[in-house]
């Protein structure tokens, strides 16, 4: 049986790029560029909580670099290195190859330097954090949100919610969307290149990994406003295409999690910029609500009424 | 029963000193200085392999923080701001509480800023990444040992190995030892002005956690080269104060982690500089053998006989 430093040494040693010293010593060390700030976001999956026991080790180590790689997308930040710390129960090793390819092949996707970790016994748990450069002051915060601004989300949110839903039986999608909704479930691909493209347009971002409703009471506490979401702006579209009940569809847009789609404000003035922006990175940016002054989250339906509404965002310790 | 959020406002919420943007977003904000480099470490602590499950959480706080403080101190770097993902298996708020106020009392100890983290429901995980400043260049890494130079070490090595087996009750102390022995063992203090006073000093360092043969074994294989230990040149003398089996004295000693002090090497000419040190620092340096050209750990006996010894450091993994 190898031993602990034996296992890190064979999956665990990625090339690095842009790294002075990486996997085997006390510390990894970087060296940041000139006049950047430093992003920094730590995540830990759970077996049970965040993923099934027996997930895919290869999709399970992509989805653990990518998650953590959103959060920076969410600041308009570049990801740049990132380290892993996990507990296994015993040595897999064909679990171990599959799960060190998938977070090798996210890293690389997103040009990030896997530079370090730790491998210990114990029930499965996978720890990782990532750093990520923005330049001094560009950072693109939650408590930035103003009154008047729109509010936009990108992509297709609710998708990964759908197929976890087919996963565990609760709805049936429709001919030729489980692959797609699977995928966004199991492989997100975190909207790096769109976060780095708001610096300077977005006031206020988060990934939604929470739900849309339950991060975007994140936004607005945290900025201190309220938010008016439009019902007929929504982008259902495409969900009602994989499943038609309606309100399975509802819930999963605004409840859902696991897309790592982006939510953010601007304000109106930069419309047209935002709209350049999803032609130019061939991805759907729908302007969903607007920022209120006064506190609270209503959604105007289509029927032109307007109806406060509570959020029921995934928590991890709610019952 | 509060929920995530609230949960991580009420016990994660900690002062920074030097922090752009703590806890609260998807990503804290550092500026790091100027031609610093950035030194990046983490661990994992797991119930039942590297504490009790009934540890004291005010401690296991404390010690949390303190093994990773301890690898900046293992590269000669100046530890700024730490990182704590943990997983729980329920919430037991004076645990939280306990725990919470261990952790940052460490943090403060050595200037640390707690900038972030995660929680989640799991099996109980604590991991922390810490990030330390040392000018480029400069830190002290693993590589760096040659032929000739003298091995030293820190402190008292061994002596929470004694309050281990204490604990365990597989040897008995001394009467009026058991309490500094396992102060060492559960409240340990890395040796962050020491590991900064020897930039320029030493050509190899480490922490002692896996066991003082353990780790020297690291810096021979990544420098490529063999050493000699003497025998009578060991701190025993502290150890065998406490405890007066001799062979349990040298298993603690030669085998036991735990304590986090420093082993490194330095040139001949440095010895002054060392002992300088020493005294400035007010803690016992002891060099304890030198560097060989040839592979291969040695151990010279009180007698003159040279013999090979193997390493048997705690290897999570190893049966």
């Amino acid at each position: 049986m190898p031993g602990e430093f034996d296992l890190i040494r064979r999956y665990f040693h990625a090339h690095t790029t842009h790294t002075v010293l990486g996997v085997g010593d006390d510390g990894a060390l970087l060296q940041p560029r000139p006049d950047m700030q430093l992003v920094v976001s730590t995540d830990m999956l759970v077996s049970g909580t965040h993923f099934f026991a027996d997930a895919d080790p290869f999709l399970l180590g992509w989805k653990t670099a990518a998650v953590n790689v959103s959060d920076m997308a969410a600041m308009g930040a570049n990801p740049r290195w990132i380290t892993l710390a996990l507990a296994l129960p015993a040595i897999d090793e064909p679990w171990l190859g599959g799960f060190a390819r998938g977070f090798r092949d996210c890293c690389e996707a997103y040009c990030v330097d896997w530079i370090g970790g730790d491998t210990t016994r114990g029930p499965l748990n996978l720890c990782a954090t990532v750093f990520g450069e923005v330049p001094a002051g560009e950072a693109i915060r939650r408590d930035g949100a103003l009154h008047g601004d729109d509010i936009w989300v990108s992509g297709w949110p609710g998708m990964a919610a759908l197929g976890l839903g087919q996963l565990r039986g609760e709805l049936q999608l429709l001919s030729g969307w489980e692959e797609s909704c699977l995928e966004r479930l199991h492989r997100p691909m975190p909207r790096v290149a769109l976060g780095i493209a708001l610096r300077g347009i977005a006031t206020a971002m988060l990934d939604i990994s929470d739900g849309l409703l339950g991060d975007l009471s994140h936004i607005l506490d945290a900025s201190g406003v309220g938010a008016m979401i439009e019902e007929t702006a929504l982008p259902v579209e495409t969900l009602l295409a994989a499943c038609k009940r309606t309100e399975q569809v509802m819930a999963a847009l605004l409840g859902g999690g696991d897309d790592y789609e982006l939510l953010f404000c601007a304000p109106r003035e930069r419309r047209g910029q935002v709209e350049a922006l999803a032609r130019h990175l061939e991805l759907p940016l729908n302007r969903i609500g607007r920022i209120l002054d006064k506190s609270g989250l209503w959604i105007q339906r289509g029927n032109g009424v307007c109806e406060a509404i509570s959020v029921q965002g995934f928590d991890h310790f709610k019952s």
